[in-house]
Order: structure tokens, then C-alpha cells, then sequence
């Protein structure tokens, strides 16, 4: 039987930022060598790509264990309702590139994304008189040095960044610690049954912060289901009133896990599964 | 008696930004007219100012109604550990500014801080083919317009930044949501007694998160304590793990409070009391 052309072509895969971004490493740690790249612009251009069928899959920083939650993505999650497929936790290095020969004496102003900035705090802190920029990706800022010709100025980026752009890196693992991994959710547009090794994640909010949010993690701890994560976002027009993110281990084929949920509905005036999908492994 | 003269000495107030900014009004609606301002260029230098005695408070934003909680301020409090006295919640009306007599059609790029950018997303989406370029400062954006003469650009700011700066506002109120509050804190170096209609905040961390933060809650729980807002930001160096910032209703001098905290020491492995202050006024 002839293969159909969808199953032969690759499988598109957005992702946030220019070639050489951090999110093409997760993309091709996660699917392996034989997909299709389809760089975004914005989260929410990463988000509608999948949407509205431009890709197969987003790969989605949700968060950095230096920086926190990434937490532009979290309402994005709940804005476009893509189910969760998967998850993949990449090490990330940070590397100090300018154009061939320009040496760090030369250097006024540091390019990259502020989460970048952010986990390289301590570094650009020490270093006096230098000018911070923020960019809207880190590969970017490498590619607007090569562009630009800029030979007063640095990005922070990683090796492949150096490569593409044809940079020399002058410091290596300029992170304030070397702790520093990013958590990257896979989003598809269908569900995908849940496996081995599985998370759940979840939204909800309730009427009343008193005793609610006791009682939604007493419905978990009374199954001795594990929480792995909470986030809160707000809730817009509502001051001071939240969305909760929860991860919990276990899948919604779990009866313990379902029953949790069922139990959590009696609770919450909102609530919705985002996913459940099999944890990330590190890479 | 003669008065010491630093008694009859204007309070030093510091805040982040430039005159004009959310944050000066904030110290204002919370001292009144006398005070003298002390502005700092980043929340690192705001905090360091109370520490270092060249202020004598500092108005700290802690989170918005619309873009969530000032993170980087929840690492700072626990960095510098200086007491919170205060607090005050300010309505934020946002305003797009121009050079006398430029019009929108002329407007290519809009300058503003991250957080008031991300608070009027939605008026920016709208708006084709605008270049969104973030700032250190709602009120440094107005100054910048007028300090460098751009008549292709807008900031986002306050009425206070455009008469402070000779601005016009072209549009009023651009805000994705009108219940578009700023809680600030109010840090000083010596704690004040509690008073009436406390709140406290406090900040712990656990080994295991498994069945610990609901433990954690059951603390409040079962002594009718009220949680006002819980956050989490990242434990470095153990990726994965977290700070849980906890505000709860009542002060320390409350039997209950006190019995809370005692009982929450058992279960967590650090626990800092960040605070009893009076619950802040909406202005």
C-alpha cells in the first residue's frame, strides 16, 4: 500500500526565536534530526502556528529553574487549549558571543532575550558600566551582531547561535549557576493517550481564596497523588483573584487521578485539563 | 524641647523609575505630600537604598492585577530580608503619549515598561505594524520621547509623566482591563508593631514537594487562618524546587498566627517571616 504524502512529509515543529535559539535544541532533543523547523516570532505566534494547523507541534519554554515560570505561556495555555503531548528538560549553557576579534574591553552593551539577562544577573552585575539590552530572543541578538556589524556590543546565546552566525565566544557558562535548565512543554492539537511515567497538568480557580486552595490540594493528598508544581496567574477583572496551575503526578487513566478530578470539580467554579502526558526526561 | 533635627527632615521615600512614575504616586497616596523622593534606577538599587540607609523606605511593586506578581521583587525580599511595614494598592490608568502634535498615524514604535507593555497587550495587537520596544520605566519612556525628540514614537505612561515631561495624551485608559490595580509594599529597616487589620507574609521552603505543601496549608487550615496569596519562585541550585511566598491574614500577634508559624517550622527546612503590616487601601 502506497504511503499517504502526510505520513512521509516531516512533521512541522514551531518554536519561538531565530535558528540557533535554546527551543530548537528542545525541538530536536524531543522529535530527533527529521522534522521541520517553523521559527515564530512571539509565544502567541507559537501558539497559533499549531492552532490554526501551520505546524504539527509547538515546543513551549514554561519554565527555567534559575529565572521561574515562564509566565506569558501559562495564560497562553489556557487561551488556546492545545492538549499537552510531552514534556523535555534541556541543560542550558550561556555563552558570551561577539563578532571575530572583538575583544570584552570593547564591549558597551549586552543583547539577549531578558530571561537570558535574567540568569546571567550575577555575571553582568560584576561587570561595571556595561549597558543591558533586551532582545526578543537570544539568537536574535547573535544575529543582529553579524547583521549589524555591532562591535561594541555582546550577546548572550548559545554555541549553536555562535555557529550560525558565524560569532566567537569569548566566556562560556556565564549562568548564575550552573543548575540551569529550561522545562519545554510539546503541544499538539490532539490529545495523545496517556503513557508510562505520566504528569497531568491543570487550571482551575474557585470563588474564594480562604480555605479553597487547602481544600483543592486535600483532594490529591487524600488519594496520595504527588503535586509536582503551582503556579498562579491572575484573573482579569477580578483583582487579586487567581488561575491555579497544578502538575501532579499520574495520568487521567488513573482512577485515583480521575476521581481527584471529579472531587476537585465540587470545589472549583473553573476547571480544565490541560493534559497528561509523559514527564521529560533531562537532556 | 527642641525638636532633633532629623525629626523636623522630610522622610526619604525611594522608588523605582523617574519622576512620574506609577511608583511616586504610590509613595505619595501611602506618605502623603511631605516626603522627600529618592529615585533608583532597578529594584536591586531600590532595596539597596533602605539598606544602606540612604532612604528611609522604599515602595516596592509586588504584583499587578493584570500582569501577576513582580518576581523579581519575591527574590529581592528574601535577599535583603527587610522588613515589609506596608502596603497600598493603586488604580493604574495607562495613557499613550506623543510629542506635542503628533499623531497616531505618525506613531511607528511604542516605548515602555515590560509590565505596562504586557498590560495593554491587547490595544497592541490591534494596532498593525506598531514595533513594541520595552524600557527600564513607564516615566523614563515619556522622558525619552522628550529628550530625544521622537516624533515616530509613543510611550505608555501616566498623566503625571505627560505634564511632568510636556507630552500629550493621544489616547486615555488603553489598558486590556480597567480593574487594573498595583499592590506596592512599603519596606523599611525596622519592623513596626502590628495593627489593626494585619496581614502577614512569609516565605519557606520544603524537602519533598510530594505532600508537603498541603501540609503546609493544613498549618493555616486548622486554625482558620485565612490565605491571601500564595507564589513560587525557583530554589537555585536545585532545579525544580521552590520558594513558596505565603501572605495570610492576621498579624504575629495573634495566639493563632504565632501557632501557625510554630507548627510550620516542624514541617518546612526554611522559613522566614517577612512581615505583619496593615492590609493596604485601594486608591
Amino acid at each position: 500500500m502506497p504511503s499517504k504524502s502526510h505520513s512521509i512529509s516531516k512533521r512541522r515543529v514551531a518554536f519561538q526565536g531565530e535558528i540557533g535559539a535554546y527551543s530548537e535544541q528542545a525541538a530536536f532533543a524531543f522529535f530527533g534530526p527529521e522534522i521541520e523547523l517553523v521559527p515564530q516570532p512571539t509565544f502567541r505566534a507559537l501558539f497559533r502556528s499549531v492552532a490554526d494547523s501551520h505546524a504539527d507541534s509547538a515546543v513551549v519554554p514554561i519554565e527555567n529553574s534559575l529565572a521561574g515560570s515562564v509566565h506569558e505561556n501559562y495564560d497562553l495555555l489556557l487561551q488556546y487549549r492545545l492538549p499537552i503531548v510531552g514534556e523535555i528538560i534541556l541543560r542550558i549553557v550561556h555563552h558570551l558571543l561577539v563578532l571575530p576579534g572583538v575583544k570584552k574591553e570593547e564591549v558597551r552593551r549586552v543583547l539577549s532575550h531578558p530571561q537570558a539577562l535574567e540568569q546571567c544577573r550575577a555575571y553582568l552585575e560584576k561587570w561595571e558600566g556595561v549597558i543591558v539590552e533586551p532582545a526578543y530572543d537570544t539568537a536574535a541578538s547573535a544575529k543582529r551582531l553579524m547583521a549589524e556589524d555591532l562591535r561594541d556590543a555582546a550577546a548572550i546565546a548559545s554555541q549553536q547561535a555562535a555557529a550560525e552566525y558565524g560569532l566567537e565566544i569569548i566566556e562560556s557558562g556565564i549562568e548564575s549557576n550552573h543548575e540551569n535548565h529550561t522545562r519545554f512543554l510539546i503541544l499538539e492539537r490532539e490529545e495523545k493517550p496517556p503513557a508510562e511515567n505520566a504528569k497531568t497538568s491543570i487550571v482551575f480557580s474557585f470563588r474564594d481564596m480562604a480555605g479553597a486552595l487547602f481544600k483543592c490540594l486535600a483532594v490529591f493528598a487524600l488519594r496520595d497523588i504527588n503535586l509536582l508544581k503551582i503556579e498562579s496567574r491572575p484573573l482579569h477583572g477580578q483583582p487579586f483573584r487567581y488561575y491555579f496551575y497544578l502538575d501532579f503526578e499520574g495520568s487521567l487513566a488513573d482512577e485515583a487521578a480521575r476521581n481527584a478530578i471529579q472531587n476537585l470539580r465540587e470545589i472549583t467554579t473553573f476547571l480544565e485539563v490541560l493534559g497528561s502526558y509523559p514527564a521529560g526526561r533531562f537532556v
